[in-house]
């Protein structure tokens, strides 16, 4: 068996993971929405021989009649996920595509069917990153006065991903016989229909579409509450979390391998791949340059919109002196409160002003942030990785392109030199190359049972 | 003024239009979910100077569990449109993306997003089919115990496009500023939101992607009942047609034409373009030869199923002699009604055997067929054309791939000899290459009248 590898995932929107990156003088913005410029970034995390090209989504844009915009920022706006994946998949061999889709707001038929095609399409290089959409603005796109309660929709999730499961397995892997001779387009006996009544949804028939190459895509989550961690141990097949130290990932990362075993799944069944904003240069002055130069782009209201919105605090920061810590007590909301709690441990821990507090959450909105030599950042990659707190991480370029080129240029050669990452794909599919195995399907498996037991 | 041209769409399955069409020896149904045939047939369109590659679709499969499979056959599997388009934008250079999404069951924000997704992907090249999914079957893979009655499904049709609109115009095309120097990202007094409550929808908040390059995707329709033409007399920029002979397509031409001027548009706003079902070869007699060749592949089982499912018979034709006319008088259902009225007709004034009706359906599903040499096709398509029958016309393959590549051979080269057909592409986008107007930003206009008027 060959030496366990960091995995990695390219996780790159058009404008860029720092508040102010588009604004750096090689930064596109414009190209936001052009094929051509996610199809040259697609290439750059391809030759960089990144595990998935990971996208986040939000069914919410930008509020005209709300100045403070809650929450959203530039990223609000761009090409769908799974289509310009669709699209990417015509044009790269190797990468995988982790995009973001809704299990509150979406249809499990739809998303189900949609997936399945670019699993298809891209002959086996899809995964699916289930969230639940805690923004109030999302239900009301949706003709909900109000957002379902956590608990729902958690529970909504899990019915989701359970009923999609059954629709991947509709048509087993070999039902479709295309008999020109006899005229059997497909063995009837090898389809399936869910005929799944849950609590929040009802799906009855076999999906329009065959099996999708990896058996289901890769099924991805990062819910850091206790539901989200219950949801990612009984599903998950890639963790992407926020993590500070080494501590804290090592704790999560016990926690959560742990809790597999109540579902019947082996720790390898996991990859928790926590996020890492990176800034990489020859010298570590330069680094830090780098680290400044981005900060300096922040305007002092939007670095505060945006701590507002990801704190959730309750009172205007403006008030107060940026050069100055939080004061003593704040108030916070509760929505999306693991994310708060971490903003609040931060700026305690590292006694940072409200701007350094800004400054730190733009960047990466609460991961893991490093700033040094490539050798310095595969130091710090390379500790997490052997001591239990990852299995590989997704990287969040501050601006796009250029920390991109810079991390595939510099951090992925010295992870290679030190037998770290791979130097070539191992497989044909995203599983392959994640080491992850190929579900079977549900209904083959029961049918064997049957058999073994009669 | 250029002379005005044929426009064609190319409605061309993976597996076959004819329902026996993929046991012809070159049809290739085990590539069905392969995106590289897809690419090899839409290249193919595109050789063709097709306005449009065309697909149909339906949220529902067949049914293990009922041997009769209403409705359904093997086209009912396969990559979804929208995926699929966005896949080929990325490969191909002119032609347009017509894909089918139900406006009853998808939810207006995701679908809205992701047709824009598409239209930018392509540059301009997406087309909405908006259907409103009659069958039964539907409604259970989407939590709803039956569908809901014509009238609401086309009610809700006319809110789902109307908002979809609205989110189409969230941004003003100019409204992205991308000012690295200031730090405005965006001009937000040219963001808007829909604030949409209908009696079936309500959408609250902008669209999250830049308005499409078309401004709208194409809107295409196909209903023939009155709430139908009413619906395409409003939205329709292209409409797909199933008529059988040209009094009958004239009579719908003015029909539609006539309706639009009540919603303050003009005739040529949009495309009226039949469907035709075309086997053409160098001589009559060897294009019969093919027509009889398709057919000799139904099995009679196959053909009745057909039968009874798009003509919503309510007894077992299997009881009567399979040659000679249906009973004088037979029970139909109720959905889907205008079709099954076609149905009956054809067979009446034709006094077609059941075998003859089933043959008839299963190489067109109701639309026009032609069987000639390449002159005698242009000469039908022709009259048509220049008799106010048709502004074009969406081609049916019956066997893929080998139909499309006749028509493409041979047809093709005989309607650009005449004058009627393009020599090559005359625009950009889907709606250079269609004639039609890119529609203005709704907020825009209305800002105009109201400067205007005060």
């Amino acid at each position: 068996m060959s030496k366990r590898k960091i995995k990695l995932g390219a996780f790159v929107p058009g404008i860029s993971q720092h508040l102010a990156g588009w604004r750096h003088p090689q930064a596109r913005p414009q190209d936001n929405h052009s094929l051509a410029y996610f199809v040259e970034l697609a290439k750059t995390a391809e030759r960089g021989l990144f595990d998935a090209y990971f996208l986040a989504d939000i069914p919410v844009s930008v509020d005209p009649d709300r100045t403070a915009n809650l929450g959203l920022n530039a990223n609000n706006t761009g090409l769908e996920p799974i289509t310009l994946f669709s699209a990417l998949s015509a044009v790269t061999q190797h990468i995988g595509f982790i995009a973001t889709a809704s299990s509150t707001y979406e249809q499990p038929y739809s998303l189900a069917r949609k997936f399945a095609s670019l699993d298809h399409l891209s002959q086996g290089r899809a995964a699916w990153n289930v969230v639940t959409t805690a923004q109030p603005e999302a239900a009301k796109n949706y003709g909900l006065e109000q957002a379902p309660l956590p608990q729902a929709r958690y529970e909504r999730a899990d019915e989701f991903i359970n009923v999609a499961q059954k629709l991947w397995d509709s048509w087993e892997d070999d039902a479709f016989s295309y008999d020109k001779a006899s005229g059997e387009f497909f063995d009837g006996s090898k389809v399936h229909a869910p005929r799944f009544k849950g609590k929040h949804i009802a799906v009855d028939g076999a999906l329009n579409i065959a099996r999708p190459p990896q058996g289901y895509p890769v099924i991805v989550q990062a819910g850091q509450s206790e539901d989200g961690r219950e949801l990612a141990a009984k599903y998950a097949e890639v963790i992407f979390t926020a993590q500070q130290n080494l501590s804290d990932a090592q704790s999560f990362y016990r926690d959560v391998k742990q809790r597999l075993s109540k579902y019947g799944r082996h720790a390898d069944d996991v990859k928790i791949m926590p996020g890492v904003s990176i800034f990489v240069a020859a010298t570590e002055a330069e680094a830090r340059a780098k680290y400044d130069e981005l900060n300096s782009y922040i305007h002092p209201s939007v670095g505060l919109m945006l701590l507002h919105a990801l704190g959730g605090f309750t009172e205007d920061l403006s008030q107060y002196d940026l050069d100055q810590p939080l004061p003593a007590h704040i108030g916070q909301l509760s929505h999306g409160a693991s994310r708060q709690q971490l903003i609040l441990d931060i700026a305690r821990k590292n006694n940072f002003s409200i701007r350094q507090l800004y400054q730190w959450i733009a960047s990466a909105r609460g991961h893991w942030t490093l700033i040094g030599t490539p050798a310095q950042i595969a130091d710090q990659l390379q500790q997490w990785f052997e001591n239990d707190a990852a299995d590989g991480f997704n990287i969040l370029p501050p601006t796009t392109p250029a920390s991109l080129d810079d991390f595939v240029d510099s951090v992925v050669p010295e992870l290679q030199r030190r037998g770290l990452f791979r130097t070539a794909y191992e497989g044909k599919t995203l599983r392959d190359n994640l080491g992850l195995k190929r579900p079977e399907n549900q209904y083959v498996l029961a049918r064997r049972y049957t058999e073994h037991a009669s």
